[in-house]
Order: C-alpha cells, then structure tokens, then sequence
C-alpha cells in the first residue's frame, strides 16, 4: 500500500467518499460508546467482589482493632503486602485511602506549603517549574497546573522520557522541581521505561537541590502481553546518593475497586518519616478496614500476581482489538503511527499534524467519546495537534471494534481533508 | 466540707498521707488504665457490625457503580441521608473519606495555596493568626501549628467562645483569618454554644474579607443527657449576609467506625463549588461502597438517631462514673472547678493554678495514661496549667472506676502540695 500523500486529488475524494458513507452506516446505529477514560470493565470489578463479603475478624495480627482510630501509616500486614508486591522494605511504605492520585497531590501540596528536608517551601519560592514527558497523565499535569507550576513539555521515547532533554533542562535551570513519571505502561504510549532511563533520573544532575522525581507506578502489576518490571527506582536513587529524590505511588485502583481500595506512597526513610509527620496532623489513620480486606482477600503478593493475570486474560483481546483495527484500517498509510504499548490501561496514537482534535469531534458525532485530543500534553495543548488516547477496557468487546473502526474511518477523513488542502 | 486551703498545715499533712496510702494501694494494682483518647469502646463498634455484611448490591440509585472511578462529590444518596441528619440541603455537603479532620486539613490547606472567592491564598499573606477558643480540640490546633499559623487564645465559657474577646480580635486584625468552634458538646468542656453566640459569630465585622469559621459539628448527634442541637450556623451566615464564612464538618467516626467511614464537610453553594473544582483535581472520588454501606445500613435520618440514642445509654454510665467521683472526692474542697457536660465525648476539668501537669504525669505513674496536660490549648501550652481532658468513652466501667479515683487522688496530692508550698 503507497502512502495516502502521494495519492492524485481524485484518488483522495474517491477514498473520503467510502470513508464516509462507512462512517455515515456506523453513525447511524445511534451508538453510544465511550473509550475516553482507563476505567475497569463491570467483569473486572466482578473478580473482586469478594472483598465485599463479610470481614468477621477485624482485628488486625498485632491485636488492633481496625475499626477504631489509628495506625496512620497504615496496618502492618498491609505495608508488608505491598512491599512484598512492589519489592520495597515495608517501613518505606505508607498505605492511604482510595485514589492515589491524592496521595500525589497531596505530597506536592506538602512541598508547597512545608518544604522538604530543610529546604524552603515551594510557595516561597519564585517561579516552580515541573519536567512533563508527554503525551502524559492528564491528572498529573492538573495537579502541576492548581498549583500554577510552569509545565515544560519533554518528548517521549520507546525508552521514557527523552534523557538527553531532561538532563539538560534539570541541570540548567534551579526552578525545575521535578518531574512526573509514569515508568510501566505509560499513560497513554504503554511505553516502559528503561533502565537506562531509570539510570539516569536517579543520577542525573539537578540545579535544584529538592528536586523531586513522582514516579506513579499505576500499572506496576498490570501487564497485558509479556510481563515487563518497572526499573527499581528507589534502589537506583539509593545507588547514586540521591535517595531522597524518588516518591513512588501506587494503587489497587485497577486491581480491586477504584472506589474502594488503597493508595500507597513509598520513599527514602527520611521522606517517609517526614511524611508521616505530616500525615499525623492531617489525619488520625486512614481507612483500615479496606486495608484488611485486601490482606485477608490476597494474603500474598502471588495471590495479586495470578489475580492480575486474569486481568490481563481480559484486557488482551480489547487491546487486539485496537492493535489489529489500527493495522488493518491505517498501517501503511503515513496517516498514522503508534507505539505499540507493552501493557497498562491505553494505547496512544499519533495522526497528521492539525488532525487529532478535528478526529476526535468527529467521533464524537459519530457516537464514540475518546478522551479530548490535547489532554495528554500540559495545559490540554498539543502543540502539534497529533496525539489522541484510546482507553479500551471499559467497553465491551463489541461495542470496541465498532468504536475502532468508526475512530479509523475519522482520522482517514480528516487526513484526506488535510492533504487535500495542500493539494 | 470547708475548702482545703483553709487548712492548716498539719491537716494538709495529713490528709495528704491518706491520700498517698489510697494512690499506692491503686498504683499497687499494677493497672494499664487509658483516658487519654476519645476513642468509641469495643462494644460501641460492635453496634455497627452490620456494616461489614455483603454489599451484595453495588449500583447506587442512578445506576452508578460504586465500586469504579468517579462522583468526587460523592453519592446523591448518601450527601441526601446526612442533609436529612443535619438540616443541610443536600447539594451543599460534600461526602469525603474517613476522617473529617482530613477534609480540615485540605480546606485549611487551599485557604493557603489557593485562597478563597478570589482573596489572595494565605501563604501569600504575612502573618496569618487564628483564634482558638480553649480549651479546645488538640488536633485543631496542631493543624494550625503545622501551617505556622499564629494561634491566638479566647476563653471558654458556658455559651462557648468568649464572644466579646473574638469580636475585639476579628474587627481589629487582618491578619486573624478565622476561628476553630466545636458547636456542640465541645470537647473537652461538652459546652453547647449558645443561639447568640452563633448569632455574634455569623454577623460579626471582621477586618479580613476572608475570615473563615471552621466549624466542627464532631458531636452533632451524639447525646449523652439531654438532645441538645448545634446552632444552625449556615443559615445564621446566609442571614447575616456572610454565608461564604463557615465550613461545617461532621463525620460518622464516632457514629460507626472511626477505621472506616465517611467524613463530611458543608459550606455555602459558592463555598461548596470551589471546593468541589478543588477536589476534582486531587481524586477521582472518594470510597464510594462506605458510602452505600452508610445508606444501606441506616435508610434515614431516624435510624441514625435512633442508632445515637443507643451510644448515649452506653456512654452515660462512664460520664456518671466520671461526674460522681469529682463530686464525691473534690466537691467543695475548692481543689477542682469543672463545667457539667452537656453531652459528647470528654470532661473538661480545672485544677489550681499550677497543677495539672503534675496531677497527670502522677496519674501516669500510677497507671492511668490521660491526655497531656496542656494539649488543650496552642501549641501545648496551657498558661495557668490548670486544665485536664478526661476521655471516659473508650475503658471499661470498672477500670474507669478505678482510673478516676487515682486522677482524683492525684489532683488532691498535687494541690496539698502547692498549698503546702504556701503556707
């Protein structure tokens, strides 16, 4: 197949004519689809209804009751849990309510308002600016802008962030603070990171001596095809003397329930101390039972391992769904490129330059709710306009391949529509 | 019973050798007694038991599925049970994690980051000072200390803060941004606020526009006597022109289980908007199966009281045990002042000047941990050091007994001995 580009101006609308009449048959099914968020399937929250069950022994293994105050690191059995899961010493992790994204915001608060180890808050400071590899989380990039944090735009690579760019702007300027870092299956690329990458975040030189990496390991355990490990960051910063430069998140979010588990941040001893001491004036603990309803559910991390791969069984046939429609409908056309994701929650696609907002409205009118073309880069704005973020694990398998093929029709519209114009 | 410090010193003597005889025989039982926390007892907890049944039904009444992501305001059903509970309307309560002094913390927290309705954020501002009625509820007061915000102490009296002081306070100094209350059964006093007293608070002038009241309903529904109701503070505000003034917390910590429930906080539409702006970009919702385990378990106002009226038969015993012995040991003696309490979860006492550090670390000795002397006031320090919080919810009848015998025989050899010391 030769590259739509090089197509006469009449093999051009021969093509959007079939595109469309193809949309226009879909459009009509009134079909309401949405791949615009990373939420579970109702099969997937399904496999966890046990934790719903009764939990007739609440008392936790050093005789707590964990109904009652307390405990605001989290239990005991649980830190062990995670620490087990995620290979970190449990006395560097602390376990929070649902939403890890909280946990994260919260951290940053605390760099705002309070410093950290010894260095002057964030507020007192002049401008704080933040590295945002991108395409990125949109949530974290929300967290950068509440707070007015100047968003600086790294490219992604296959490997991670692009090093050679973060190294340069770290190390040049005093008010980068600090980068966001989604290292397994990143949002939306399901790019892993290196260890080379890993490497050199740990190590790299920053002007800024409070440098701070977020590194949200929220699909630490969520592998789809082959199981990757995110690089052990914690170790490598260690290594390299900085260990007080990492802040590790995670969740159950997308193992159990989103609305009814546990967050967990994980750092340096210094960093956890410091933490806690924060924590002990913002709270007098955290939920304790959910805490022991994934204990009592799990009880090793192997257990959460198996359950993960059920999950993955799952969530393999939606991302063929996606990989394979992209490949049939688009491969070959210059329309369209793509990182194939190693795992996660998303699949990110890049179109023509100028086509990825104009694509996404127009499968929206066609029934299908992506999430908005610009999210994944700082301030909602790609530059290029290119890059749209597939979120295929809510949606039934059916319901997927027509939101696929009706998306692969409008990016093939609005292309021609642009290569048309230079026509 | 004439009062002690009439005494002459050989009578001092002696009865202060009585009292060492009965202190050591009690400190001889080798007790491990605890009064320091107001923690629900086990068979309070138990109450509620229920709440650890299946929730076999996860889908709330609009279809939502309460296990995945999202409702950051929280359910409808739930917001509408605790409207009902507190006379708010619904879509002014926002439905939080276990724990309102977390949901404290976060407001507290954007009043500096963000500031409110467009005023500058706090940690803008030079000075930020806040007035703290007291003796009154450590954890506020920490949460201020944690900010470096300056704390200024009013008095307490029977109708709650000393109104006179706080408007001196609020109409002169810009820099006073606002004001900790516990309305209802104040801890550790159990003082009602007055109708005026809310009233003065609502209306009052005050030199910052962006004076804030926190208002702490901890107590709301927790009777002990009589069925007192906190004042009806967001309509006093809204009447007086002010209603972007308060915020109203309330939690079912002490209504179920403090290791798992539902914190609340109310505020004005305007007030509650910018709050829920905030909070969509720190989580993606909170515990939303708490909250439909909430509704599933009580329905409707009714039962939630009728479950409080419960508590209160439970509860009233421990206050009489605690009421009767400072009557029967130190009545008279003009050794101990103290306010009956109208209800909640502590008494508040007074001893001599002087004397309640002592009296406490002497109880310790003797096997009855009690709350720091001191911690009732900012920053820990009580400048007469002469108030004790008593915390009879969480031990055992019989061990209470005991412990309050030892407090009152230790208050008695404390004060001999600065009477002593005079004479």
């Amino acid at each position: 197949m030769s590259e739509w580009k090089d197509d006469s101006k009449e093999q051009l609308l021969k093509r959007k004519e079939e595109c469309r009449d193809r949309y226009e048959a879909i459009k009509a099914r009134g079909l309401k689809l949405d791949m615009s968020r990373g939420k579970p399937s109702p099969d997937i929250l399904d496999l966890s209804n046990g934790l719903l069950d009764t939990l007739d022994v609440y008392v936790t293994e050093d005789g707590t009751d964990a109904r009652n105050y307390g405990v605001p690191a989290g239990l005991a059995e649980c830190r062990r849990l995670f620490g087990e899961l995620l290979g970190i010493p449990a006395d560097q992790i602390i376990i929070g309510n649902n939403a890890s994204l909280e946990l994260m915001h919260n951290v940053y608060s605390r760099l705002y308002l309070f410093g950290t180890q010894g260095h002057a808050p964030w507020c007192k400071s002049g401008a704080v600016k933040f590295l945002c590899p991108s395409p990125g989380y949109d949530r974290h990039f929300a967290v950068s802008q509440a707070f007015g944090t100047e968003m600086i735009t790294v490219p992604m690579t296959e490997d991670g962030p692009d090093m050679d760019a973060v190294e340069a702007l770290a190390a040049a300027d005093e008010a980068i603070k600090g980068i966001w870092c989604v290292p397994l299956y990143s949002n939306p690329q399901g790019v892993v990171y290196s260890e080379e990458t890993a490497k050199r975040l740990a190590a790299m030189a920053t002007k800024a001596e409070d440098f701070r990496i977020f590194w949200d390991n929220a699909y630490g355990v969520h592998h789809v095809f082959a199981e990757h490990q995110a690089p052990d960051i914690l170790r490598l910063a260690r290594e390299a003397g900085n260990e007080d430069r990492v802040y590790y998140f995670f969740s159950t979010s997308k193992i159990t329930f989103p609305g009814g588990g546990v967050g967990i941040v994980a750092a340096s001893p210094a960093n956890v101390a410091e933490q806690q001491k924060h924590i002990a004036v913002q709270t007098i603990g955290s939920d304790k039972l959910n805490q022991l309803r994934l204990v009592r559910r799990f009880r090793n991390a192997e257990n959460i391992r198996k359950h993960m791969r059920v999950i993955g069984e799952m969530l393999r046939p939606k991302f063929d769904v996606v990989l394979d429609t992209l490949e049939r409908e688009l491969a070959g056309t210059g329309l369209l490129s793509w990182i194939r994701p190693k795992g996660g929650y998303f699949v990110g696609i890049d179109t023509l330059e100028g086509c990825a907002k104009a694509a996404v409205a127009l499968a929206k009118e066609g029934g299908a709710t992506l999430t908005g073309a610009g999210a994944t880069f700082p301030y909602g704005k790609d530059p290029k306009d290119t890059s749209i973020r597939i979120a295929p694990t809510y949606p039934a398998l059916d319901e997927l391949r027509q939101a696929m093929e009706l998306l692969c029709l409008c990016v093939k519209i609005v292309s021609i529509d642009k290569l048309l114009a230079g026509k």
